[in-house]
């Protein structure tokens, strides 16, 4: 164990260092010229308008306003004083409830730091060796059960509260009224539109109001990002001329089709403005083109569709419900948002999911064990004698000494940081191939997957210190209550490491996290070199969204490091504690001013993160049982295991009792709210409202001309209830259904 | 390993004692005097009369019939004659099922039978020491894995689709529209008739049609026995007095007492019919009062009630949905037949039964680990010197040294068998506390913990030879790699008992099971000494039922062991092969003849079937891989950990894929069956279809008084749609509703 000074040392010069990113970011964030890196989140909101008009010339980029630099620390009162609703309000649900993250771990932290130098520090420093009294682990871990079940159950309540209130008060959405129903069976007789019309109008008849059909635009959706690049560009040469009239911008053809996208080579110059004129109608011909090739195309429509109801009390019943005897067919789920919608997977038949999901299991298994293998591969290829042979032009470059020390030294360890870099990128693709259609379901199956990874390559690896293949291989080959007991005894040697990380992970981390180096040299480069127009200003600033998928396995690593060392050495504690306050201020500021909401799943994630908390409490339990019977103390593991048993089962009791609220959907409260608005509006047309709310992005677009097709796209389906099945031939033109006229329901039942 | 001779010997007597059985039954089971020891099932359903009053005084007892002894066994054609929809018909789906698993067991072993046969022991034969090659190994192992696998999977579909046709072909049901709604939350205002008829009409407006709550009622019902237990003996005495009218009969009152259950100590004589007709004078009042108490005191209806409701569809939603924010409150469950319903558990709050279930769960594991404990402490008292001490009288008896022997060899031996035999009484006690409503929950559930309790204390009790705390002692100390070792190491040496064990256990069980020797000698004493009128010769049948919650885990141990010793010591099968058919000829015959259908759950028990073969499968394959790596081909060892993986992952794809057959409710098959019934019959009756459906036994008895009781209490309830809640005091008198107009759901809005 490293001693005080080492840590003190340690901890100084880490200190040091946040205190100047918070210098710098002081500094930088008062700047006018970086309004757009620290505040995006307020010009996306349309709040904040851009200071380079308003003012003097030099004041548009520094500030001269020098009392302000006096003040430079006042971000943090500023970020801690908007109170939850309102922030609810500004940054949504998600984002609060993930600063409870931070909250809780103060809660549990903070009482348990308390009796743990009051009552531990003391027995341990009257006692010279290593061996605690039984009397203080006992104690301890009597706060740490009572805390932390009874902490994390408030919590848990608290947070499943909020999440009904914030459901129970949204106005009305066009997602609770909807449910997406996929693997809609194939039929020869009917299109998809029709199947799912017929359906829910023979299942579902008191309730069932309209459906949309999931396209399949990713050919369409890459064309409309190539116009929009086009328009760009000719706005841009548009500006040029507007400012110089007396010449036409010209190009090089080759440049010209590089900034498009094209290859070619031809070197004379051509009028700019003709070109991207032209181009921009071809293309806006193409797509044309492939809008009715995939309006028209029953192929390119896909088995899925989002169903919208009447009331929400229906669309509550029939995402809870099973539709049909075969459970791989007509699967209902409640509609994510529209923005939160990953179109790509729509269309993943049951079988080839569960395929899938025996694949990614298969290949994360081989990614946490056996990462090092390819990286080890690759080390061994990007040496010296490996670069000289593919590049034989650089060699005179690398004999140079210092640059030869400097690749040899590290070279090796950038792919390895190459690889933990684009890791959570990685897991990402990973969850897109597991077929999830939503983005908030995407990122908390990610989350999970990097936790794992991180408690096995993170906590273990560095206590274990091996490859997680060799300690894998270790643990085989130990009996069961060898294996804690060898990591409990290793623990308290890891102490200073896990500190050091706390430090330069966390803490400097987090200081890092609110500078955004990285964001505000790429707004600034953009600045100068590529933006344009307005627009593209608007797109350089890159606000960045919370990064659950990342942000919350780190956050989980704490609290397991914090619950293991909280009996052992509790002098790390205050690292931790100074982290989950810290990063509660850096995070609410960034929320507050930086971060664009990406969706909105109205703290779907918390039951993730309260059993990653019950895990660590577990695992923690589990490591002090094995100390505990390496000393003089062993008699009391069996007592001991009453812990795991009782911590397991008040999981199980939470989890029946809080975690429906993030699953299912509460009939009462539907109809509750479907009985105050038909009460308040009764001649509100819901059918407009829900109408294009599910429409492929690509759809929504440019309004202009899209909305008119998607329209007449949607009078076109087929509208009358035909409890008789009839194929296509007998039906040329299905009559029209209108809006307003309710389906006859018991026609349906004489018939 | 014994040698083939011993094997053939043990095989040959336990054979001849199974044949001598079959002669006994065969016997037996032609004399009229056994008819209703043999074919009770028949007495029940009013098919088969008794043959006593028919033919001449000998005939009526034996068989003089001598060519029906030539063809003695014939019932095992009879009993494969008749077709599974026919079975169905009979005996329901739950017992057609249940054979099905023994057919299951003939379909996987033959084939592996087969294989190990034609490749494994000619492999075996060549080789002479225990290596085994390679070869043989892969290939059987394909085609274990891909014959199990592919057989359960055709037969969960096969169970999957005769449970949803079973379903759909059943006629109008009560359960079909019946919901059990629990933990109705207390309410200051209301009672909790009104609070869930208020509930449910405000959250299902357009289906609920009326409910039924449930009364506390077990005092009635040991009184309304007790009524039925003298109503018995006053018709006894009834009968001998008309036979011999000249004497009244008279009985001392000590008898009396005891007959009725009463403690008394008086000698006198008094008239016996006089006696019971005031006593029965004096229950019926009590009974009386009791109902009226039961009906009247809001404090015997306990916070649950059937709710049923117009439709199917609606029911189904109910069933599947979440009623209200609070997932403890108001639970919906689809109720199980009224016939089905455990009484007694209809009142547990949610904490206590998450409580009762960690109670439960330790008290499973020490009762399976620690068992031998008590068992040892109780043989240590019942030796011969507690016996001598505690009786001192019956020490002149037990010093005879023939009798001091037994005592010495028997006793301990004696404990444990008592304690076996009364282990399946004890597991239901468990599950009984654990909550279950319905008795085929609870049938599920201690199947499951008695399987558990076969596998580590007879399936690993006799591998590795200790008791069940050793062996978990065993387990802690060795690593994860040793264990499959061990015990694949000790597989092929416990073949020779485990054979033994078959032919005990299975195949004299099975031909002891249809000789019936206790119910026979029962019936035969009974009637003889007890049986005073025709109810009570109806009730001294005792046909028992099917008894899945002992006889499933047997088949399943087979299994196991089945699979387990395919690979190692394929002389196994063949016994187990003779077990599966013959068990499915002498339960075929039994449930077809003898067994009483307690509940018809519509093979709901499959799932925990398919799930124990495949943990079978699972076991097998990592013993296999212990076993393997002792060997020379422990390279193989990595490959082979594809198979448990695959055998996990298929048996997650049949969980998705036919589980949901078994739990939930497809609304399409609902709705199909509504509109069907509503075109038939459209002015049927429904509510009063349903009305008495979900009673206490106890109230539906004696039809001629409750009924009326009943129905009585039924038009009390309060009926019309109060929306806004009205204390008791305000509404002394609340308003009738008629069955037949709707709640008007529009009014609810309004208001």
């Amino acid at each position: 164990m490293a001693s005080l000074g080492d840590i003190g040392l340690s901890a100084a010069i880490n200190l040091l260092s946040a205190f100047v990113f918070l210098v710098a970011f002081a500094i930088l964030r008062i700047q006018p010229i970086n309004d757009r890196v620290y505040f995006p989140k307020w010009y996306m909101k349309g709040l904040r308008s851009s200071p380079l008009h308003a003012r003097a010339f030099v004041s548009k980029f520094v500030n001269l306003d020098f009392t302000s630099y006096v003040k430079f620390l006042n971000w943090m009162p500023a970020a801690l004083q908007m109170p939850e609703p309102e922030l609810i309000d500004h940054a949504g649900l998600d984002s609060a409830v993930y600063l409870r993250i931070y909250l809780l771990g103060l809660k549990i932290f903070a009482p348990i730091a308390f009796l743990a130098f009051s009552v531990m520090v003391p027995v341990n420093w009257t006692n010279n060796t290593l061996n605690r009294s039984n009397l203080t682990y006992s104690s301890i871990d009597k706060l740490s059960i009572s805390n932390i079940p009874l902490g994390s159950n408030r919590e848990y309540q608290l947070v499943a509260t909020m999440r009904l209130h914030f459901l129970a008060s949204q106005r009305r959405r066009s997602d609770q009224f909807t449910v997406i129903v996929r693997n809609v069976p194939p039929d020869a007789d009917e299109s998809v539109s029709e199947l799912v019309e017929h359906f829910f109008l023979v299942n579902h008849p008191d309730h069932y109001l309209t459906h949309q059909v999931v396209y399949n635009a990713k050919k369409l959706s890459s064309l409309v990002a190539m116009k929009k690049k086009m328009q760009n560009w000719l706005d841009y040469y548009q500006l040029k001329h507007s400012r110089n009239q007396s010449a036409r911008p010209t190009k090089r053809w080759l440049t010209l089709y590089l900034q498009t996208g094209f290859l070619g080579l031809c070197g004379s110059k051509v009028d700019a403005m003709d070109f991207y004129n032209t181009e921009i109608e071809k293309l806006s011909k193409e797509i044309e083109l492939e809008r009715d090739k995939v309006m028209q195309n029953p192929k390119s429509i896909m088995p899925a569709a989002f169903v919208s109801f009447r009331t929400r009390w229906g669309a509550a019943v029939c995402a809870q419900t099973q539709q049909t005897k075969n459970p791989t067919i007509w699967l209902t789920e409640w509609a994510p948002e529209p923005r939160d919608v990953y179109w790509d997977n729509m269309s993943i038949p049951y079988v080839s999911l569960t395929i899938r999901r025996l694949i990614i299991f298969v290949a994360f298994f081989f990614l946490t064990f056996f990462f090092m293998i390819p990286i080890a591969f690759v080390q061994s290829l990007a040496n010296i004698e490996g670069i000289e042979k593919a590049a034989p032009f650089l060699k005179p470059f690398i004999e140079i000494k210092f640059i030869k020390s400097l690749i040899q030294g590290f070279l090796p360890g950038i792919a390895l940081k190459l690889f933990l870099i684009f890791l959570p990128t990685i897991l990402m693709i990973m969850s897109k191939f597991e077929g999830f259609i939503s983005l908030s379901g995407l990122e908390r199956r990610a989350a999970t997957r990097y936790y794992i990874f991180q408690f096995i390559n993170v906590f273990l690896g560095s206590i274990i210190t091996g490859t997680a293949f060799q300690q894998l291989d270790k643990f085989i080959h130990q009996s069961a209550n060898e294996i804690p007991k060898t990591i409990g005894v290793s623990i308290p040697m890891k102490a200073t490491f896990f500190i050091t990380y706390i430090m330069v992970d966390g803490w400097a981390g987090c200081a890092g996290e609110i500078l955004r180096l990285k964001p505000l040299i790429f707004f600034h480069l953009k600045n100068f070199f590529l933006v344009k127009t307005d627009k593209d200003r608007e797109e350089a600033m890159d606000p960045g969204t919370i990064g659950f998928n990342t942000g919350e396995p780190q956050i989980q690593l704490y609290f397991l490091l914090g619950l293991v060392y909280a009996v052992v050495t509790p002098f790390l504690l205050p690292y931790i504690i100074v982290f989950f306050g810290f990063a509660y201020v850096v995070y609410r500021h960034q929320i507050i001013n930086v971060y664009n909401q990406e969706y909105e799943s109205a703290a779907a994630f918390w039951p993730d993160v309260h059993g990653r908390i019950i895990f660590a409490l577990v695992i923690s339990q589990l490591l002090l049982m094995g100390l505990m019977s390496t000393k003089e103390a062993a008699n009391s593991t069996p007592l001991l295991i009453a812990l795991p048993v009782l911590t397991i089962w008040f999981h199980i009791f939470c989890k029946g009792r809080y975690e429906p609220a993030f699953i299912r959907h509460p009939l009462q409260e539907a109809m509750m709210k479907d009985t105050l608005e038909r009460t308040r509006e009764p001649n509100f047309n819901l059918k407009e409202f829900l109408q294009n709310a599910y429409i492929h992005p690509v759809f929504k677009g440019d309004e202009d001309n899209d909305s008119e097709v998607m329209s007449e796209g949607w009078e076109q389906e087929p509208a009358v209830v035909q409890t008789k099945r009839q194929s296509k031939r007998s039906t040329p033109l299905p009559s029209k259904r209108s809006g307003s006229v309710s389906p006859s329901s018991p026609s349906l039942h004489e018939s």
